[in-house]
């Protein structure tokens, strides 16, 4: 890749897949590496559903569960995310784009950075509410080397959900068993996503894509790194959403649905589809012996699910 | 379908595609049999743009097109629309759900009859700039029997696209050579989408998803009906937006691709392939012999291509 680009954000290493749990620096203060750890999600706890969101209107409850790369495991992987009860609730993910290994550059430190910064800038008065600002100031506070996609959301307790995003971590909304809303990812060429940068070559927050959706109760947001969009298509997360009955759980299953998938070769996954689309197949020998590329993608995978509920006090 | 469901507006036949323009009841009175045709798209005239909004910031130069359903030409489709000028541009598209002529009632009315009144309350008020208001105010003013899928988008003179749906009319916002940003259809099960209905039976505004994008300079908005997006894959649409020099021809163009697939037995539509992942698909013994469910879908098609434009004055 032209642009070295990287993935993920958890700061402490792990090795199995568990679910993630909101907890704040006095909760769990040394499982943090970053400077700002309030209201960041950052390490392996039993898993559990969070409301977040203060006030009277409609809040999230959240469940969250992160899967590292199979050979980012002891590390941590490169993925990173926070949550946030500020308002209706605030979610953000971040991928540290994994190229930067390649310079000797932990593509995590980014990541990380970012999305601490970002939680820690999320009732700033500048940031008034608005994704965009708040990646801004994010980015514009991160020193570490690196780079990482981006997708911020942000609850307004009247039901609106006001989401930036920069490069291909992603955003679904769930209502009545379908889709109702989904981000675009963003990306120079195949695999190369846009990318927030320690350099100039890099996007900014005025690259970010800005929607806003307006939510209902009982509505589900399914928020990700494309390790679950790669390897899960819709119609397997509105099946999974639908089955479970938490949060917690439908995160788990998610991120387990989409790591099985990525290790498995044969499964014609949307990263695959996508792939053929873009004029990437196996070699013309192969094609006319009916073959074709197929297999998952291995990558970290974050997933965050939140239910939207109504609320009648903090 | 156990809903009869309806669809497109034009209130005159034509044999032939043709571009349509913007005219108000005024230019041409006569053509439109609607009660409320003031800023409505009815009739077949040369290709032209149009710049819809009015006011010092961002509007939208408009182009359109549309097609009949080969077996709809002589009474011009099913499927109606309009363009406005107000503020930075309304676009809106509906698709009479065709169920309807089993009843011996003729799908257009509906469609024709809801996209005039929305055309008349565009300034209204009550709508306050509310695609979603605007959506109730014209469904409620709506006397016609029928029902049908419908798209409103509202551009405001800060950028800000505000759409409502209901059903699988959609909007593509193109970007720098993606998708940025897209509707999610709504159905109740494989080709029967949400519908704005005469009846109690039907949906209402509060079944619309309600979303907005902030637009940039170039942008350019795509909307349209089911039989764009059934038969028109996402990088086909970047591909034409691309290559044509305006919104005109790229609304023909868009248009005839997807005509051209519509009648194609053997291409591989978004409608054949979303119908393979429902389930349906060609008998067992033809998929042993290698084959599968293909085709495009033959439908009326609409087709309107916004391009995102500075305006110093109107």
């Amino acid at each position: 890749m032209a642009i070295p680009v990287l993935r993920p954000f958890t700061s402490i290493a792990y090795s199995t897949s568990r679910d993630l749990q909101l907890i704040s620096s006095t909760d769990s203060p040394t499982l943090c590496s970053v400077h700002k750890p309030k209201r960041l999600v950052c390490c392996a706890t039993p898993s559990v559903s969070n409301h977040v969101g203060s006030e009277v209107g409609v809040r999230l409850s959240v469940g969250t569960h992160f899967i590292p790369h199979p050979d980012k495991v002891e590390k941590g992987g490169e993925d990173a995310f926070f949550i946030s009860s500020h308002s209706g609730g605030v979610l953000g993910v971040a991928d540290g784009v994994s190229g930067w290994a390649e310079k000797d550059v932990n593509p995590a430190l980014f990541s990380r950075e970012l999305m601490a910064n970002a939680s820690s800038f999320v009732e700033d008065e500048e940031v008034n509410y608005d994704p965009r600002s708040l990646i801004r100031k994010a980015h514009a506070a991160t020193s570490s080397i690196g780079s990482a996609t981006v997708v911020v959301a942000m609850l307004e307790m009247n039901g609106i959900l006001k989401i930036a995003s920069v490069g291909d971590c992603g955003v679904k909304v769930i209502r009545k068993g379908q889709v109702a809303f989904s981000t675009s990812p963003q990306e120079h060429y195949f695999d190369c996503p846009y990318q927030l940068s320690s350099e100039a070559v890099g996007q900014t927050f005025l690259d970010a894509t800005v929607t806003t959706v307006e939510l209902m109760e009982e509505d589900t947001v399914v928020m990700g790194s494309d390790g679950l969009f790669d390897n899960v298509f819709d119609r397997e997360i509105v099946s999974v959403v639908s089955s479970c009955d938490n949060v917690s759980d439908a995160a788990k299953a998610l991120a387990n649905l989409a790591h099985n998938h990525s290790k498995d070769s044969s499964f014609d996954s949307p990263y695959s589809q996508e792939a053929r689309s873009q004029g990437f197949d196996v070699p013309w020998w192969k094609k006319i012996m009916g073959m074709k590329l197929t297999g998952g993608k291995l990558d970290d995978i974050t997933v965050i699910v939140g239910q939207v509920t109504s609320s009648l006090s903090s």
